[in-house]
């Protein structure tokens, strides 16, 4: 049976110029895959002209009039925005038409949109925000990333039942190991949320590792780690700044002068492959949790590289049937309970 | 007028056979510099063995029986350790013997050996820890780190108070930028302490420019960054994360064959300035900010070359004054509101 995604083409920085070279590579890659281009029909039916006739029966161009800026508020987003091509990515995924949406967009509205029209699983009061995170010797999963601030202890657990049955399904493993993001990894250590939540993951069936600390994020020592949106949001943008700065001193250095021009000519093959085991487009696509329906959040800035790796994250979730999966373990926590 | 430090040469992952080198490295620094080194007697006599007359006039032996270990919970330390090296060195401190006091011992009874020695400075409960992070263009500091968790607004704003005080002195800026750590940066972003707190701020007399997010504590794009501790302990660590993360793929792929080991010894006087100018040792030493005295905490792991760089924290926080500085803002706080 085909697979279909449909893809914002509006959303992001750079809009179709990058979405859609993205898309036309996944398609290549995957036989079994149908895309629905939502956009502005000239814009999108433009960039596809040179578009070989095999590969034109596969896609589907939706037209929808109107844009979600990257700073609008997301209120305003779900109020007037109603023929977005964000909106109607969605709807397809809400009419069947769809089996998930991938979008650069803006997060606020994103989230707002798709909980709007998709509707949350039962019990699960806002989307969580999940990424696969590099590691020394294995990824992690994390989330929240900014969805929910002041989680509760309750949202907490809940963040890990779902954080849990993704990387369990993406990843191939039994029982993943889920750590709770804390101050240090003592009994003691950490605000009452956080105490409270260890609680209630101690007393569960997920195979809980305990409090983990920051550096743990990217060390693979857990599959999942489970923090409020707030902590997580900044822990990762401070992660993103740390690579910054680690970029900037090592691509000057090496420009700083003919020693360094000429070392680093020697050295390209091994910057280069330096570059690709630490290229964050590789780990591009967040999922958004706890929704009924596959939405994948893309980077705002990805370029067509990172938005074939959101692309491919919606796949792999489309396949192992995550909704589903979430919403049988979110029920039998209720029968438990 | 001599310049007097107290040391806690039993405190961190390696003790004295890092500590007393550092000491005898910056003491060859400072002509004016005197230090205390406390310890047990014995093994701290033994490692001043081949010190010159010269440098010998300027070190006094300070014999303390006890040692707090790293993982000992600081009640127990507070109680049970009342001649531990830590203890005797903050003593010094109280006495008025010692400018200031450095550890690298355990955190946690750091914090509550000093509040308990020294007492906090009116109107503060707990000590912040603010810390040095290297920037692209530009220095930033950072509170809170730990201390505090479930920082209040209120709390938030004297974290502000206390870092720009300490940024403004030590980095010579009249009016240093300050912004509070968030997960957007527009107004309506983050959680109710952080709008209370940005309400606080920007009715003060503050260089307050707003919300700043996770990727600006490395852009230098403020000069103090305010945030609750759970908050900052966590980035700081996702950082450290990060940092070991680039590390580990840099040094493996030039160790990875006979060409990267080439290259590698070909780019050798690159790599050793990129890892000079990331070298987190250059910025080790964090103040406990808000007690009545001077004490800099080393990282744990701190080597010699690192807590040296602890000790240059410490002369300059006695140089400028670092703890009047913060009362006579304090005080002017008080009397305004």
């Amino acid at each position: 049976m085909a697979l279909r995604l449909a893809l914002d083409t509006m959303g992001g920085d750079h809009g179709p110029g990058e979405i859609i070279p993205a898309a036309i590579h996944t398609l290549k890659k995957h036989p079994e895959l149908e895309l629905q281009l939502v956009g502005l029909e000239d814009v999108v039916k433009s960039r596809l002209s040179s578009l070989s006739p095999d590969l034109s029966v596969r896609v589907q161009i939706i037209h929808a009039p109107e844009v979600v800026t990257m700073d609008e508020a997301p209120s305003s987003a779900l109020r007037n925005k109603k023929k977005s091509s964000m909106r109607v990515a969605i709807e397809q995924v809400k009419k069947g038409l769809a089996h998930a949406c991938v979008s650069s967009g803006n997060t606020g509205a994103l989230m707002a949109i798709s909980r709007y029209v998709l509707k949350m699983l039962p019990g699960i009061d806002r989307p969580a925000i999940c990424t696969t995170i590099p590691g020394i010797n294995n990824q992690t999963h994390i989330l929240d990333l900014g969805a929910n601030v002041d989680s509760s202890a309750e949202q907490l657990f809940q963040f890990a039942v779902m954080g849990a049955e993704l990387a369990g399904a993406i990843n191939n493993i039994a029982s993943p190991k889920v750590g709770l993001l804390n101050v240090g990894t003592e009994e003691n250590k950490g605000n009452y949320r956080v105490k409270q939540a260890a609680g209630l993951l101690s007393g569960s069936h997920l195979n809980y590792i305990g409090f983990v600390e920051g550096n743990h994020i990217y060390s693979g020592h857990a599959d999942v780690i489970v923090c409020d949106g707030f902590v997580g949001n900044i822990a990762l943008k401070a992660s993103e700044g740390v690579a910054d700065f680690f970029s900037h001193h090592v691509f000057s250095e090496f420009k700083r002068n003919y020693y360094g021009r000429l070392a680093s000519v020697i050295s390209m093959p091994v910057l280069k492959s330096i570059r690709r085991k630490i290229d964050p487009r590789r780990y591009n696509g967040a999922s958004l949790l706890g929704l009924r329906g596959i939405v994948i959040k893309s980077h705002g800035g990805a370029d067509r590289v990172s938005f074939a790796h959101a692309l491919e994250e919606a796949i792999l979730e489309v396949e192992k049937n995550i909704p589903a999966r979430i919403t049988s373990q979110l029920e039998a926590l209720l029968i438990r309970n």
